[in-house]
């Protein structure tokens, strides 16, 4: 980078919506992005006439083939009753709605439109995981796909890797496991929106109920160790260190900081911009790392005049647990080999110093690929605002917040900045 | 529109890039946009380091299922070796890099980047033209794909309307293919780089080659009336009124107008932006008129104070021949219902006073979804350059060009105006 990325026009988030994310068999896409919308423009402190956005942006990534439809921007236009006027789908396969967000802030910033919303949405329960799981498998590069990876088994690699560098065991990834589950528990959005001790009590109650032998774990460790609880899905990825499958929709309502404050006395400004692309795992110097990230931050981090240590809490993409240590080192929040460490002392936890993933995150809150996004901006939004519920940060101090997306396994990344003033 | 859209910043044009169209069994999407992308290096007057491109942009629509591949933003990015810097990739179906070239407008003149380059590539001819056509079925909207509709079908609706409404015939758009294929016979690029009559002598010939009954056609309207020349595909389109199946790819760099001196002395200035959006055939008021076009046209002509008659020449989305018709009325350069008659009376050719499509538009140069924005672009840039040989505009005053690009059959429309200084 010659020189430092800067906006010519400050932009606000106004609004943020999205319903909780699930399987669902009675609702489309069509029918979440609408909900996603209502909430959004319902979110709005002093209300907007929906005819005053000027343009829309929506993230999806793989609806043209699990759900046989494709050129999504019309359909959603006509849904939430924007057209003629323009709308654009973004696809950079799980941080497409960060795109279709960062599109809205530049739309904005040239000074072009006022207001704009930006989402995404996805539908992927409509097949099976192994279909979805071999379908997903389009989104890594040619050289992958041609051998047979699949997400799962792309971040195993990254995940011995991992192991082999720093050091750390499978077990090590359990607190930040039971910690996902723990704040997905008071996320009323979240897909699983349970503990692992929740989930431990269902399977024993179950158990009990059809006089099966009863599991006699002692602690959330023993039943994540325990294969009948926690199966191998690719070395050392097991079940509960993946996301799921997910439908669901997000949206958030972007304007310009000049007249931000015609709809909200209280809007986020987006104060860092970061995004950056990746290669395939055989033509990268380091599996420990993804560049594109490296890359999104220093424009992020630039633009912002802010380092690391500024950053109150974070969403990041931890489509697998190994996905969550790789991104907080990569955004500088710890030391290389060090980012498994931190949850285990308490660091990321909602109480902690660095609160990360207070949703949930992916693993827990869940993952329809093309929400993902904007639905971490829709967390940061409600953190900020004190609007978070039993889930809200203790700390009544933060005041910078970031969230971090990644498509496949690195190929599109994106980092975003926003200040509570 | 509450107010004209105007750009913080000015945005330039500084190169443009693209291979012939066709069907290539030897080459793929990666091998067609490196081609693209190094016309496109190569055209910048006074040369640029690509290492200077800041972001890039690429519209692709149907690789994901048509060649078994998704996120090709960074396979694109690995492709010119632009990794690790941000590649997004926008799709609206036939419209998608006229979607990709307008983010880079805002990326620029935000002024969070200085150069960028837009693109888009696709690649149809793996499948076959009826699973081809098929597939494509799925970038119309879900009532449309339900009952059956594909694109030759869904366009012949619209000419039924047209001619309903305004009294033009099948054979009223013949002297349009004949004028589109008289372009294209100039056009090295265009995938039919032939006019009428020397299909019919290709014919002729290899009749008499073969001891076959030879065709006695007294011209070019008596050849395009017989059904064995010009079979029909789906009433009225018959096969000379479609745009056939392509692979292709193209580019073009862009940079801010305080900098793009800095690399040419011919820049074109980017000085009406527009884009829209349309639904269904069953939700629209009238289907021969795309409401999307009509909206997009209003923003261009907003951005640039211009009007319909100080456009010189235009690159419409001719994908069949009706939509010529109805692009050339909702742009306002003819009044509705007299598009038709414009090239009976010359005014669209070459030589016209309104050239159209002097490419040979996407009827002959190819459609090449994905890549055919940009690839309008690369047209009206060596047109107002005088670098376009031998289908050169004779009129030594064209000054200002658009490039009007539709998505599916009117749910992403855009219109761009440039001007040469």
């Amino acid at each position: 980078m010659k020189r430092e990325r800067k906006l010519g026009k400050g932009v606000c988030v106004i609004g943020a919506g999205m319903p909780k994310f699930g399987m669902f068999n009675d609702r489309d896409s069509k029918d979440l992005f609408a909900e996603a919308f209502k909430g959004c423009i319902g979110s709005v402190d002093k209300g907007i006439d929906p005819k005053d956005i000027d343009a829309v942006y929506v993230g999806n990534a793989t609806n043209d083939f699990f759900v046989h439809q494709a050129h999504w921007g019309p359909i959603i236009a006509d849904v939430i009753g924007h057209v003629p006027k323009p709308i654009t789908r973004t696809e950079g396969a799980c941080a497409s709605s960060s795109q279709a967000f960062r599109e809205a802030c530049f739309a904005i910033a040239s000074g072009f439109y006022d207001v704009v919303l930006a989402g995404g949405v996805e539908e992927m329960s409509k097949l099976s995981t192994e279909e979805a799981t071999e379908g997903l498998a389009i989104f890594s590069f040619p050289d992958e796909l041609k051998h047979g990876f699949t997400f799962p088994s792309l971040y195993g690699t990254r995940a011995v890797s991992y192991s082999e560098k720093y050091g750390a065991k499978w077990e090590d990834l359990w607190d930040l496991t039971i910690k996902s589950h723990n704040n997905a528990a008071l996320n009323p959005k979240a897909q699983f929106n349970a503990s692992i001790r929740d989930i431990m009590n269902t399977r024993i109650e179950r158990a009990k109920a059809k006089g099966q032998p009863v599991p006699e774990w002692r602690d959330e460790k023993e039943a994540l160790g325990d294969p009948s609880f926690n199966p191998l899905i690719a070395w050392p990825m097991h079940l509960f260190d993946c996301c799921p499958m997910s439908d669901g929709a997000s949206a958030v309502l972007l304007a310009s900081e000049e007249i931000a404050r015609e709809f909200t006395d209280n809007p986020l400004h987006v104060i860092g911009l970061g995004q950056g692309s990746g290669t395939s795992l055989s033509l990268s110097e380091d599996l420990c790392s993804l560049e594109g990230v490296v890359y999104a931050a220093k424009e992020a981090y630039g633009m912002s005049g802010l380092g690391p240590e500024d950053v109150d809490f974070c969403e990041v993409h931890d489509c697998f647990s190994i996905a969550e240590v790789i991104a907080t080192e990569d955004l500088g929040f710890f030391k290389r080999g060090e980012g498994y460490k931190a949850q285990k002392e308490g660091i990321t936890a909602r109480d902690g110093s660095k609160p990360i993933n207070t949703s949930g995150g992916l693993k827990c809150k869940g993952h329809p690929v093309g929400a993902t996004g904007t639905a971490q901006i829709y967390e940061i939004w409600k953190q900020l605002r004190g609007e978070a519920g039993e889930r809200q940060i203790p700390n009544p101090n933060i005041r910078i917040a970031g969230t971090h997306n990644v498509g496949g396994h690195g190929g599109t990344c994106t980092f975003t900045l926003f200040e509570r003033r």
